[in-house]
């Protein structure tokens, strides 16, 4: 996140509008599937050139251009100009530090978000901006180009006519992208509901600086987690309530439905961060539990032997004129009165609860 | 909480609607129980088969169809295809890692939210989903199954003809559904207070850290709470400000109350909240109290036996020219210099009050 | 707080609108006191029966009935049936676990809230729910029957025919109440801030534990008094904004006075809730500050002993060799080395500002 | 503050309307100040009696009656009658304990607020209320009676014609009376500024308990403050979105001026107060810091002198057989030894940036 | 910021509208810069006088003033009464103590912000307020007149007709200055993200007193940028959803896009607040780790050498009869004594995990 910000710093000074490619170049070359479908029939081209896509820009039939890697300019200028972008919509796909957002522009609706996934090496979060713009009889979405394809699935399922996705326009194609995305929060939030249950058992049995430290990287993940998912609601409550004619009304109970999971997400988030403070809470005092236990010990034993000590220390002196020194018993009696002091010292702190 | 979460993996990728059981299997069969009632008269079915409930669809009785256990999906199916309920709300039912929250779909309104109980052997809140339904003369509740029934007095009051419930239409039993499962949490808020309460006894009598980590329990089951809790106020308010003819009038003002009664639950998670927060401090601030006063009389001890142990150390030393080491009553005055310092030092301690 | 919230188990299972008594029975018998009058005439009957207002129901003249005692249900009932309450208003009348609200129910308003008190015995604050009904021509109040009456002067007031009450309708009667007990709430707020003037005194003079424990006593009180006087912005703001036609325009302004009391009430808690929070801190610090200073007196004198005891311990060694030990001069001098050491380390702490 | 709330049970039990006056007597005797101008001619009677403002009662020329001490009911009682003020406003201005509020009155617009200064003798700040009644022809202006006239250079500008307040009606009085108060609070905000600074450089150079005290003493007043500004934005807010006659929309321009203002003033105020919490940690963290210093230095020469100490001890043995005793390099080797040890410890602990 | 706040002492008690500049003298005298264009023509006049720009007040071309330097009143005033500005703007112009807003003046519309700077010398953020009017065909600019300007490329732009700049009118120029200052601040928050990062470096490789510090600078500098960024979103947004002529709808999604851009910066700097709050916590409980096991050392040298030092003590007696000094292995047999002591407590403390 810290060095999401960095990278704007490039266009500072240039004019609104202005194509520069703010962020990090994942794959080798700008991937673009086309995918056109209808109740009946379904077309497919991968590594297809853009160009392909025009044919299709004026039947009825449901086109999905779906472009991976965003560092090809000229592509996505030539996007632009075949379906009608504003400039600004072009900027802002490719500026990878984007807030999701939705912008309703009449001919088409833009949508921004995030795609979470969890880099089992690293242990962390890694994000890709995802941008889908809907129009009339068309979908288009763009990746960074991070590995793994989430929309796999939803491919096949076009492909095999399953569900009802063949029989529904792009508004529903939009929305199922937005839901494959979502539903995969769900399995970020699982990762950090185990990590976090991990956690709480090493708390009780064993708590090490490395747990605190795990503490407070799962509290950085989970600021970074939040600022991607509080925007999500606004999104698809945006989309829901939107009057543009582009989402058809057996659409929106669709969107209700992702509406309901991403409010979901965001009280889980809210619900883990107060997990975790409580955590840290519950660390702090068993480590400032443990270290007065160690003092504990120590002042016991000083309290102890400081007398003990003195009282040797005194008949360690040399006066000419100490007559305890010369008694024959006086020995063994020191030992006991030593004893003694010892023994009641221990019971005061034992009834005093300090042992 | 945390295993909820986990659950909703396994639809990750399905299309919207997929119908999977989402929890845990808490019944051997699902249990499906049929009461069919009008002012006059009152038919019971249970252990029925789903289609014994065909036959009132159409009637003006109103029929409460009751199902434990959420496992049977191809029950679920037949009663969504009777009903005409659509696949999204099956989903919903059958996801119990829902959030609470009531959906107007016109011919019905579906509520879905969480039962919570009081489990006595592990002192731990269990929660149970369950999905109400209703229409224009039925309802349908669904519940995950777990034992004990909650809804066994208001079937006896249908059975009877008590109060004005078998003179009412379905939202009024909806109603008294809601009214039941609500009732509850009151009974749950007092186990907490009793809770809290006991421990607030052992804060002042004799604090332990066991007393800090009920604090903490408790502290994590209300975030339990209030996450089950908090929608419900929003669940209340959107039926009783709904403009669906399927609540009548009369209704509303029952609504209105357990509205009020869900604020109210709501305002004591609050209040119980800030009060184990502040339970916490007392503890912690007890705590350091108790290890500074044992700081206090190391301190005291230490302070006192320092000098006199030094003294003690120069008159073992064994230089040849030490003249006091031969007068007659230097030990005897070295006891008294010993005595004065002490009690010096324990005046001025007293005086600034560290004793 | 906590006792309240038990009570309400009594009544889980049974239907809504039953009539149940809970709380504390705090009078012998439920009393009635019938107080009619209009601008000319004022007829008074205390100790009444309740059928006793029957004759003035139907009359111009403003009828108030005062019923201190909610544990005769039949008397309730009675009343319900002679002015048309409706069950659910009865039940909260009963159930003395309210929260502060009003209902507009067309031919009537219903309002509750709480009347505090301040217990001079225990120095707690006491609570005594108050339900108020008024309708076109009759205000009735509902007490718990805590000892006291409040509502004394406004009697009296009305009995002389002073101020303006006799000429205005139930609603000024009513508004009156609410003023009354609203500004009890003011002798509350004093009380608490001559509590925490005092505290604030002891904090500068003599912390104690005792201390401790009075800060937390009032934020657990500031906690309670906070829940019942939230609501009452919301009850005078519906009062005011109110479109019932039982209300007149020129009682409105009224009510906008009681309203900025509420404000002010709420505002005074939160200031003082912010100053008993940071009376916390200063406890906190303060008593650390005090630790600190105890344990660098510890500090020093064992800092400056520690190096004189080890060179007495040096030359009490018995090693045959030591040529120091049969000087003339060395031991004044070892002394002379002693002093300088000690001068030497308080000048040092002394620079370093640590004495 | 805590004084202020003291007054107020003064008055329980009375009707409201009731005239008492809650606050100290400043003045020896109330003064009235009648000022009465149009764009030609200014009329000025200083101790005046309140009947000399009848005349220009009925005049379109702008009179400003200000009243300074209100402790005369008599005199307030007469300016409500000739004004024709309602009781609960004569009641508001005489409880001096007032929120900031603004009520349109149809005929005249009552505003109160707090007018603070900063007393150069206990460097607290002190607040007087100020009531400000205009009407179609006439302000009154209201002041407790506090020394220091902060009107007179307004007084001034109204004499000597300068700016267009001579031109314009009573409302811009009103608003300048407004901005003179608002401005003041831009001073007290300063004074804070300066000493903030102060402390900020005490914090760096030599902290002291003193100083945290003035954290908190800033803190306390800053809670104050904050009590007496929040209210003002919805005073002006009110104002200029009020659609009474009595406010000109010439006016409304310098109302939103300020309003900015008091939003300014708002958010210096919360701003200081995050600056004070930050100070205080930086403050509790530094005395921790310090304390740990200090601690360190314990640990650092107790830990060198315990062995070499125990070692000491060993050769002050009186034991019979002791070889080393009698070798004639024991004692230089035991000190080669003991400089040796406290050597590596000090290595040590420099190698673990201990020291 | 605190020095802010203190200059505006200067103008209390003046009437509203006075002109004094409120802030330091930044340039040595007013700089004006008149750039007259429209899509065929640009006109450009450096250190112009303000007169030259008269004959472009009627013409259809876009006049843009740029002033720098606020100094000079004669120059403003004589811009007010040319372009019949208010006298209040011109006085908020002078102020530069300003909180950020947009006003609606109906001819024209006046926008006041920050612009921030970071100073590489002190590594502090540097802020001058900007004012913007436009009206139907001028744009005026007005700087305090900081050093470096931010407008050159703009300017450039126009120059060279780049862009849809000259084609465009005022408000489309407006929203270019806009956008550049805006885009300014995510160079303040790139800055802000490296200083932080190396700050979490230094934290986890060797925290220092300094690095303490630095986060409380750097909290401090964001409450100060988040003064400044806050009001931005309302200033955007207000112009967004402005119904003025002066914003053609063409603009309009310029204005949402640095909309976009406002939320994303204050977003960001709440999530820089939460981190460094985060890591204000891990400082904390790093360094008070450290002391505790500093404290541990302590605790396990002195709990080892106390009972040693205590029967070197022990056998140190002068006591006449103590059979144990004559024995002839009472020597060797103590130190292994003393060594199984030794031993025996650390393999405790080492079991107890306290090493």
């Amino acid at each position: 996140m810290v060095e999401k910000v960095k990278k704007r710093s490039a266009k500072a000074g240039l004019p609104p509008g202005s194509l520069v490619h703010v962020g990090a170049k994942m794959v080798a070359e700008s991937r673009v599937r086309i995918l056109d479908y209808d109740e009946g029939s379904v077309r497919e081209k991968t590594k297809a050139a853009l160009e392909e896509c025009i044919p299709f820009r004026d039947t009825d039939s449901v086109t999905w251009i779906d472009i991976e890697g965003l560092q090809n300019i000229a592509l996505l200028e030539r996007l632009g100009s075949t379906y009608g972008l504003h400039p600004l919509i072009l900027e802002d796909i490719l500026n990878t530090d984007q807030r999701p957002k939705s912008d309703d522009m009449d001919s088409y609706i833009y949508i921004v978000l995030k795609m979470l996934d969890f880099d089992p090496a690293t242990l962390e979060i890694v994000s890709e901006q995802v941008s889908i713009v809907f129009g009339r009889n068309y979908v288009i979405s763009l990746q960074e180009g991070r590995e793994g394809d989430l929309f796999e699935p939803l491919r096949e399922r076009i492909r095999t006519g399953k569900g009802r996705i063949r029989k529904l326009g792009p508004d529903y194609l939009a929305y199922s992208l937005l839901d494959t995305i979502i539903d995969h929060y769900f399995l970020i939030l699982e990762k950090f509901a185990e990590r976090i249950e991990m956690l709480e058992e090493e708390l009780v049995s064993n708590p090490t600086t490395e747990t605190l430290q795990q503490i407070h990287r799962l509290k950085r993940e989970m600021i970074f987690l939040r600022k991607s998912a509080w925007p999500l609601r606004e999104v698809v409550n945006a989309l829901e309530k939107s009057e543009s004619e582009l989402i058809r009304p057996a659409t929106k109970i669709f969107l209700r439905d992702i509406y309901d999971h991403a409010v979901h997400i965001i009280d889980s988030i809210e619900t883990y961060r107060e997990m975790l403070s409580s955590m840290l809470d519950i660390y702090l005092s068993s480590v400032s539990n443990r270290m007065n236990q160690v003092m504990k010990v120590l002042t016991i034993i000083a309290t102890i032997f400081m007398p003990l000590t003195f009282l040797a220390g005194i008949y360690g002196m040399n006066f000419k004129h100490m007559p305890e020194i010369g008694w024959l018993w006086s020995y063994p009696l020191l030992w006991l009165v030593m004893l003694a002091i010892a023994g009641i010292m221990l019971f005061f702190f034992k009834k005093k609860n300090w042992l």
